[in-house]
């Protein structure tokens, strides 16, 4: 089923224990349609870059079924960029840079023909930018997934609430929704958020996996133990596309279905660490992914033998 | 099976953002034998405490199938005391007071008729007091499972590696096995542990779950996720309780059987930290137990569909 997707497409420059890349493809929307495209296509994109932009980056992302008449192109301005650094143990990063341009006045326009989108995934941005999104569909998506961060949370509390009150599944981090809710405890922080109007929440906790919770029920997904992690950057954000690509593609809703669709976005998301940027996700075959699956699988099946 | 653990037998006080609790019984030894008692009996405790260890706690422990025979009681002297308070986030806390007592010269004495258990918990200890214990035996257990800690590391290395590569199944928490191995990756580090002697590896993430690696293979199990931790207190011990303890009752060392062991090891921990010290471990049922496992199950079960 169709599936629009709106967030950032950038530069990064990304230092990790392991190395360092300059200037490499990154922007939440890119981790998120490149992951969701494995799973339906077209993924339609919303999304401004300047025209610093290199044209070969967007031929391959046309390549996996991406649909770029929503990427506005602005001449004579520069891609929104980002620099920044991983600690030791790759659990926490400094920012070293961040130059909004092109991000700075973002207005999206949805095309025409991306304004009933059955699928919804709002990456991370501007409350008001995701607000304008939604705004200008046709018609009520059947799901709206929103990404979002504390920096949001600080700074426009009263229009992230508005936006976070017209999704159906939120997908945040611990952190996130410890201060979306008040709660340390992340079983009655669900329970708050819950009330704030998604239906599902999922909780990502990096290396410790992810939570979904739903009206009354909870699913805990495992990462897959790595012996190296690469690069996290994007990891959430592929996540996020693998979990609404399945989605997409199965249409189907139901709290079972969701489970899987954490596993697909958890497996996605184990690929993307494995190397900088996107370049492991450039050239996965179905094979691999269910392979990777089929790895989370008997990592944590048991017969309790009740 | 026959179960020997081997561990402190202490008071605690516990402050946590839940409240406050001063000189309750605590000790590795008595959440081991506590959970352990619900799958397998007798369960024979050495351990040593002072005269002020209060005689009704050792009937409860003797009412749970716990034979006291190897728990030196030292007339004049008093019991090993630590007082400690956690932070917000309970994933921390501050030693507050340590008094070692009766653990100062603590020289575990073997019961005759305890010195052919098939199965030996090695409780956190002095690496030399494990070897102690190790040297008195009249044959080796089927399983030697050892529990150690940071501290050890720091000020035992040597006779701490020659207790471990005389183990079966090492226990440890994450921050533990990165520091045993120099590795950050779990994974990595699990391969170099494994070489050490152990068999088998359990790393203990909290609030995260619990790894187990085999030789040639992973299982997570995940911590339940609570509305409330009341006391961390003494999780570790009691899942390492439970997951002996399930072992001595299958008698079933296979890596199918040991994934069953960490989930009812982490039920036990689930409810240790419900209430202060060992408070909600006292009085479980079988069926309060089988409950628990069943939502284990539920939170992890799904249905890949591949």
């Amino acid at each position: 089923m169709s599936l629009l997707a709106v967030g950032t497409v950038a530069f990064d420059s990304i230092e990790t224990p392991r190395g360092k890349a300059d200037r490499i493809v990154g922007g939440a929307a890119t981790y998120i349609t490149l992951a969701a495209s494995y799973f339906t296509r077209p993924v339609h994109l919303v999304s401004v870059v300047g025209d610093d932009f290199p044209e070969s980056e967007l031929q391959h992302m046309q390549s996996k079924g991406i649909d770029l008449e929503g990427l506005q192109i602005l001449e004579g301005e520069r891609s929104f960029f980002w620099a920044g650094r991983y600690h030791d143990n790759m659990n926490a990063r400094d920012t070293l840079e961040t130059q909004l341009n092109v991000l700075a006045d973002f207005d999206p326009v949805i095309p025409p023909s991306f304004r009933r989108p059955k699928f919804l995934m709002l990456g991370n941005l501007t409350p008001a930018v995701q607000q304008r999104v939604l705004d200008q569909l046709d018609e009520r998506p059947r799901l709206v997934v929103l990404d979002t961060m504390n920096f949001w949370m600080n700074t426009a509390m009263d229009s992230l609430m508005e936006v976070i009150a017209q999704t159906d599944v939120l997908v945040i981090n611990d952190e996130e929704a410890r201060q979306l809710s008040g709660e340390h405890s992340l079983v009655k922080a669900s329970e708050k958020i819950l009330r704030m109007g998604p239906s599902t929440l999922v909780i990502k906790k990096g290396e410790h996996g992810a939570l979904l919770f739903g009206s009354d029920s909870i699913f805990f997904a495992p990462a897959l133990p790595l012996s190296e992690v690469f690069d996290p950057t994007g990891a959430g954000d592929t996540f996020a596309g693998g979990f609404v690509g399945y989605l997409a593609q199965t249409a189907d809703l139901s709290f079972e279905n969701m489970k899987r669709a954490v596993i697909y976005g958890s497996a996605m998301a184990s690929f993307c660490v494995e190397r900088f940027g996107i370049e492991r996700l450039k050239n996965l075959t179905d094979i691999d992914i269910k392979k990777r699956v089929e790895a989370f699988v008997k990592l944590v099946n048991f017969d309790a033998q009740l």
